[in-house]
C-alpha cells in the first residue's frame, strides 16, 4: 500500500552583489526564465521559492515582466515565496539590526511585489548558529530548511529526517525543516520516474513520510549541460508532469499550510554548522588534508556513512583566519554598520541600503569556485561599504575638510590600527604589521585600491602539480581525474606570499636579486621589517593633515651576524595631496655595506590585461605598458598608474630617484572551467642601493595621490 | 637550552545551588582550604582563581575568614580572580541581560570583596557558542579559557595550542587561552617532578612555551582519594615548591599579565563546543552507542588521536531534547526571566537574584554522574525561579486573587499550553500531550509537586545489566570493568517510561493488570489517551477561577477492533481550592466492555524514605507509609501526601471512591560511589472498573489541593 507522500518543494536562486551583467542574462535565459515558464504551465506543483535580492534588483531592471509571472503564481497559491537576507549575507556574522533589517526588507518586498506575509527564510549557505533560531522569530518568520547533515550532527538517524522540528533560542520558536539528502542527488540528475520511485520507496518503507526538497535554482540551465536536459530534453517538463499525474498519493503542500496542518516531529537544537563541504572548505588548508585522509580511510574501510554524523570540517567564521583580506573586509563591514547605524533619518535609510549590499556573502569566502578569488565581486562590496561609510561621514561630520581618526584594534589582531580619513581618502594604518598601510581609499570614487589578495597555497593547487607531471608518467587517467587548467605552465605560477600584501611594505634586499625572484616572493630578504611590529612614536593633527611617526629598530640579518638599522618613517595623510611617507633609513654602531632599499605598494587597478589600465612613466618608454607587466625602470621619480575606466590615474613620487620594479599578484584558483589565473593587483616597489656609515642615515619620500581625469 | 616557559595556572571551584550543607563543609575542609593555605606559603606561585557564586555565598556565611584569605593573597597580587556567570550558568542558554548581569554580579564581588577590576571569564561547563564574545567584551572582560577541544575543532594543529588567540563576535574581540590536555593529566595525578619534566621536554622543543593550566579545583581533596595524595602525602606542596624552584625558567604571570605583555599568536574561531565527553553525553542515546563505536574503531587502528579533531559527539542545548524535564525547567526560566525583567526597582533587583539562582547549570543536564538525577538540586532551582515568579507577579498583578492566564507554546513542542496563575497555584496545562498537567506549583511555599523525572535508557545501563550476567561467567575483570553497584538487584529497576509522568493522565487499563506490571510501565494500556492531543473545547473564568475544558474522542484499542471512546475532562483551577477535575467518558455506537479507567498523578515529596513524608488515608491502615511504598488499597475517597519537613499536605480526593495504585518512580543513574537509585517523585492513580452501554456515559472526579500544616 503506498501512503500519501507531502512533498515541500524549495528553489533558491542567487547573483552576487557586483556580477557581470552577461552572467545575469544568461542565467535569465537559460534558468530562471524557463523554470518559471514551466511551473507555470504545472498549476499542481506547489513551490517555495526564493530569489536574492541582488537577483531582484537585477530582474526589476531587464526584465520586469519576469516579477509579474512571479505575482501571478503567489496570487492562484501556487507558491510561496521565501523571505532571507536581502543582499544575501551569512546571517550569524554580520550585526543582528543589519541581520534583522534585511530580513524585513525583504519581508516587505515579498509584501508589495508578491502581495504574500512571509513565514519561512532561507538561510545563505545553510550557515547556522545556534543563535538563529530568536532573530528569525523576531523578523516575523516561523521556518525555515536546512541541510540534513545539520540535523545529523545533533545526534538525528536517517529515519527521523522528515517533516519538521521545532527549535528555539531564547525561547522564542522557529520550525526546522531537513532537506532530503537524496532527492538533491535526484533532482535534476537522475530521470524523474526514479524521483517518483523513490518517494513511492520511502511511503511504503511506512516512515513518516513529509520529505523536503531544496536546492539551488541554478542546477536547473546554469550547471554546465543542465540547460540541454533539463529543457531541451523535457526532464523538469515530465518531472513535474510526473508528479501531478500522481496527485492521489503525492501531495505538494507550501511550507507554511504544512506547518498548519502538522505536528512537529519533536524539538531539536543545531550546532554551528552548513553543508559538509562548505565545513571542509573552512578548515586551514593544512588540516584539510588531514581531514580527506579520515573521509578516505573511513570510506575505504566501508564505514563512512555510518559515523559520518560524528566527521566534522570547521567552522564558517573561520574564513576570516583563513584569509586575512576576508576578515579585513568583515571588520571594515562591522566598522561601516556601526557608523550607519549611528545616523538617523533619510541617509540612514540609504547608508544603510549600501552597507547591507555590502555585506553579500560571495567575496567573503572561498570553496571551490571564485568567491574571494574574484576581485571584481570584492570591489563591488567594497564599493557599496565606502559609498554607505560616506554617507554616514557626510551625517556626521560638519566640517568634510577636517582629518578624523580612530585608534583601534580594527581588524582584531591584538595591535591597534589608526583608522584615517580625510576629504578624500581613507587610511587604514597598521604599525604592528611592519608599520604597513593595508587600506587606501579613494573617496570621490568610493574605490579602496589596496584590495590585493596575497597568494597561498589552497589544498586543490596539488592536483595542478600532478596534471604537470602527468605526461611523464604512463597511467591513463579516467575523465574524473582529468584537471582542466585553462593554460600550460600554470603550476609555474603556483607562488606563495609570506607576507600580506600590503602597502608602504619595507624591505631590505640582497643586491642582485632579479625582478622575478623579488615576483616570486622568494628574494633574500635581509631585513625584519616587511611584517613586524613598529613602534608608533607620534602622531599629531595639523589642519587637514595627520602626520603618523612610525619606527622600528631592527636589524639585517646576514651570515653570523645581524647589523642594527632602525627606519624611521613618517606618514602624512590629508585630504589634498593622499599620503607622502618620509623615510630615515639609520645605522647603529656597525657600518651597513650595500644593501638595497626598497618599497613596496600593492595597488589594483582591477584588469591586469587591459588597455584602458597602464603603466606611465613621463619620458619612458615603459607608458602604458599594462598592469599585468613585469619588469624593472631606472631612475624614476613619478609613476603614474593610470586607469580610464575609473577616470582616475595613482600618482606615485619618489625622492630620489629610484630604480622602479614592477610585477602583477596573480592568483591560480578553480572556475567551473578549470583552473585559472587571476589578476589580484600589482606590486609597485621603489628600490635604492644602500649602504651606510656607523651613526649615519639615509632619507626617501615616497608619496602617493590620486588625480581624476 | 632551556627557554624560558610561562605557565598561566587557572583553577575553578564550584558547588550547586542546593546542594547539601555537609557536602559543601566537607569540601571546604578536605580541598578548598588546605588548597588555598599551601597556595598562601607559596607566594611564587601565582594563578586565577574562579569561585562560583553558590559556593561564594556559602563560604560567606560559615567560613568568612577565607573570603580574607583571597583578599590578601589578591592583595598581595599573587593570585588574580576570576569572573563569571554568578551562579555559575551555561551562557549560551540563558537570556542575554541575564548573562551579562550575572558576570557584572560577579565583578562587582570581586571588585567588592577582593579589590580586583576583573578581567577574565571562567566558562561554565567550557560550553562555548560563537556570539559568546560579545557578551564576554561587553561585560568588560578581555579573556576566557577554554579547553584545547575547542581549538582542534577550529583546525589547529597540537603545535598551536599555546599562548592565546583573539576571536571576536559583532567586532567585539576576546582573548582565548587554550587549556594544556597535558597538564590537566599531569596536576595532580603525577608526580610534581612529571611536570616539571613535561614543561621541560616543551621548552626544549623550541616552540611557543606559554602554557594554560586550567581545571576543576575539586581534583585537589574532592575526587576520591585526592585528599590523602594531595595533602597528607604532600603532592601539592612539593609541587609548588618545585616551580618555585624554578622560577629560573619557569615564569608565572596571571593572564592579564601575560595579555598586557604578549601578542596573540592569531586570530580564530570557535565553534559551539564544550570538553569530549561533555559533546558525547548530549548526543541521544542510542547516538552515544555509534559515537562510541568510531572512537572505539579508529583507537583500534591507532589513528584516533590523529584524526580527533574531526570526532565530535553532540550539542549542549539537545541536552533540553534528551531530558523533556531539563526542557521544562529552562522554559519555566525563560518565562520568569521575561516576567522578572519587566518590572522595575527593588522588588526587580530581588528577583533578578532568585532567577539568577535558579538558572545554576547543574539539574539542567546529565552526564556521568548526578545533574539532573539529582531531585534536590533541580528543587532548589525550582525553588529559586518560583519564588523570583512570585516577587514579579506580586509587582505586576494589583489583585492577586484574580487567575492569570497565558495561552502560548510554553515548552516548544509546537502545542500550545495554559500557564494558569492563581493566588495558591501555578498550574501549566498542555492539552497537546494528554490534556496532562505538567506543573502543579503550591506558590506559599514556592513548591513545584510535580517535577518527577521519568525514567529513561542511559547508555550506560548496559554496564549494570552486564554486571548482573557477570557470576554466570568464567572471566576474571580487571578493576576498570568492575562495576559498583550500590545495592543489588539494581538491574530490575531499570524500568523505562513510554510517557512523560505528568499529572492528569488518562489511562484505559486492561482488567487483572497488577501494580506491579503498572509501576514498570509495561502494562496493557487499551486506551490512546495518556500522551495523545486533546481538544481545547474551552476555558472561562469565573471569579477567581478558572475552567478549562478539554476533551479527546479516542479509542479503546482491543485485538482486531477499535472501540470508539471520549474523554472530557474539565479542570477548575482556583486560589482556594487548587485543581478539581470533573471527567465524563462517555461510549460511541459500540459498548464497552470491562476496561480499568485510571487517572494518574505523579507529585514528590523529594524523600522517598523518610519519616516526615508519607501517605495518610483516613481509616486507613496504610497511613504513615513512606512515599517509596507500592501497593493497592480500595474504596479511598480521601488520600493525603504529607510532608512535615515542608510543612505541607496535598490532599487527593476521589468521586466515586477508587481503588487507589501508588509506587514510586525510581531512576538508575551513576553516582560517584557506583550506581544508585534515586527516589523521583510518587505515582498516585486512581483506578475503577468501568462497562459501558453505546452512547451511556460515567462521570468521576479527581481533586487535588494543598492544606499547609
Amino acid at each position: 500500500m503506498t501512503t500519501q507522500v507531502n512533498l515541500m518543494f524549495g528553489i533558491h536562486s542567487h547573483q552576487p552583489v557586483g556580477n557581470f551583467g552577461g552572467v545575469f542574462e544568461e542565467a535569465y535565459r537559460n534558468c530562471y526564465r524557463p523554470f518559471l515558464e514551466t511551473l507555470a504551465r504545472h498549476p499542481g506543483i506547489r513551490a517555495a521559492l526564493h530569489y536574492s535580492g541582488p537577483l531582484l534588483e537585477w530582474i526589476e531592471e531587464n526584465e520586469p515582466d519576469y516579477i509579474d509571472i512571479i505575482a501571478s503564481l503567489a496570487e492562484r497559491g501556487q507558491i510561496e515565496m521565501l523571505s532571507g537576507g536581502f543582499y544575501e549575507p551569512i546571517l550569524p556574522i554580520i550585526p543582528r539590526d543589519d541581520a534583522l533589517g534585511q530580513i524585513q526588507m525583504m519581508n516587505d518586498y515579498i509584501k508589495r511585489r508578491f502581495g504574500q506575509k512571509a513565514r519561512g527564510l532561507w538561510l545563505t549557505e545553510r550557515v547556522w548558529e545556534p543563535c538563529l533560531p530568536s532573530l528569525i522569530a523576531q523578523a516575523g518568520l516561523n521556518y525555515t530548511v536546512i541541510d540534513e547533515t545539520h540535523f545529523a550532527y545533533a545526534g538525528l538517524g536517517p529515519k527521523d529526517m522528515f517533516g519538521y522540528y521545532l527549535t528555539e533560542d531564547d525561547g522564542r520558536e522557529v520550525a526546522v525543516f531537513p532537506i532530503d539528502k537524496h532527492l538533491r542527488y535526484y533532482i535534476p540528475f537522475k530521470l524523474p520516474e526514479d524521483t517518483i520511485d523513490y518517494l513511492r520507496s520511502v511511503s511504503e518503507e511506512g516512515k513518516t513520510t513529509d520529505i523536503t526538497y531544496g536546492d539551488d535554482g541554478e542546477k536547473f540551465g546554469v550547471w554546465p549541460e543542465t540547460y540541454k536536459w533539463v529543457y531541451t530534453e523535457g526532464y523538469l517538463e515530465k518531472l513535474f508532469s510526473m508528479l501531478e499525474a500522481n496527485s492521489d498519493w503525492i501531495k505538494m503542500p507550501t511550507f507554511a499550510e504544512f506547518i498548519e496542518s502538522h505536528p512537529p516531529m519533536g524539538r531539536i537544537y543545531l550546532p554551528a554548522a552548513s553543508y559538509d563541504e562548505m565545513m571542509e572548505w573552512a578548515l586551514p588548508s593544512r588540516s584539510t588534508v588531514k581531514y580527506q585522509e579520515i573521509v578516505e580511510k573511513l570510506t575505504s574501510d566501508g564505514v563512512y556513512q555510518d559515523y559520518r554524523p560524528f566527521i566534522r570540517g570547521g567552522f564558517w567564521r573561520n574564513f576570516l583566519v583563513k584569509y586575512p583580506e576576508a576578515n579585513q573586509m568583515h571588520k571594515k563591514m562591522i566598522h561601516v554598520s556601526r557608523k550607519v547605524n549611528a545616523i538617523k533619518g533619510k541617509a540612514a535609510a540609504a547608508g544603510r541600503r549600501e552597507l547591507w549590499r555590502g555585506q553579500c556573502n560571495c567575496p567573503y569566502w572561498h570553496g571551490l569556485f571564485g568567491g574571494l578569488y574574484l576581485n571584481y565581486l570584492r570591489f563591488a562590496n567594497y564599493s557599496s561599504l565606502l559609498r554607505a561609510e560616506k554617507i554616514a561621514d557626510d551625517a556626521t561630520h560638519s566640517d568634510s575638510s577636517k582629518v578624523h581618526v580612530e585608534h583601534t584594534d580594527y581588524d582584531c589582531d591584538g595591535h591597534k590600527e589608526l583608522l584615517v580619513s580625510t576629504r578624500d581618502y581613507g587610511v587604514c594604518l597598521s604599525p604592528g604589521y611592519g608599520g604597513s598601510v593595508t587600506e587606501i581609499d579613494y573617496r570621490p570614487k568610493c574605490f579602496n585600491m589596496t584590495d590585493v589578495l596575497s597568494r597561498r597555497p589552497e589544498s586543490y593547487h596539488r592536483k595542478i602539480k600532478e596534471a604537470s607531471h602527468q605526461s611523464k608518467t604512463e597511467e591513463v587517467k579516467s575523465i574524473h581525474d582529468i584537471v582542466r587548467v585553462k593554460e600550460a605552465g600554470l603550476e609555474k605560477k603556483l607562488n606563495y606570499d609570506w607576507y600580506d600584501r600590503r602597502c608602504f611594505l619595507d624591505h631590505f634586499i640582497r643586491p642582485g636579486t632579479t625582478i622575478e625572484a623579488f615576483a616570486r616572493a622568494d628574494h633574500d630578504e635581509e631585513g625584519d621589517f616587511v611584517n613586524q611590529p613598529y613602534e608608533l612614536v607620534g602622531k599629531k593633527k595639523s589642519g587637514d593633515k595627520l602626520i603618523v611617526t612610525l619606527k622600528r629598530d631592527g636589524h639585517l640579518w646576514r651570515q653570523r651576524c645581524a647589523i642594527p638599522v632602525s627606519v624611521e618613517k613618517s606618514l602624512a595623510i590629508s585630504g589634498e595631496s593622499g599620503i607622502v611617507a618620509n623615510y630615515a633609513v639609520r645605522a647603529g654602531k656597525k657600518p651597513i655595506d650595500s644593501t638595497l632599499f626598497a618599497v613596496e605598494l600593492n595597488l589594483t587597478l582591477l584588469a591586469g590585461d587591459n588597455e584602458d589600465r597602464y603603466y606611465e612613466i613621463p619620458g619612458v618608454a615603459l607608458s602604458r605598458n599594462r598592469m599585468n607587466s613585469i619588469g624593472a625602470v631606472d631612475s624614476v621619480s613619478l609613476v603614474r598608474l593610470v586607469d580610464r575606466w575609473m577616470g582616475i590615474a595613482i600618482e606615485i613620487r619618489y625622492e630620489p630617484a629610484a630604480t622602479f620594479w614592477r610585477f602583477p599578484v596573480e592568483t591560480v584558483s578553480q572556475s567551473e572551467g578549470g583552473f585559472e589565473r587571476t589578476y589580484q593587483g600589482s606590486s609597485v616597489t621603489a628600490v635604492w642601493p644602500l649602504s651606510l656609515e656607523a651613526d649615519d642615515s639615509a632619507n626617501y619620500s615616497v608619496s602617493l595621490s590620486v588625480e581624476q581625469l
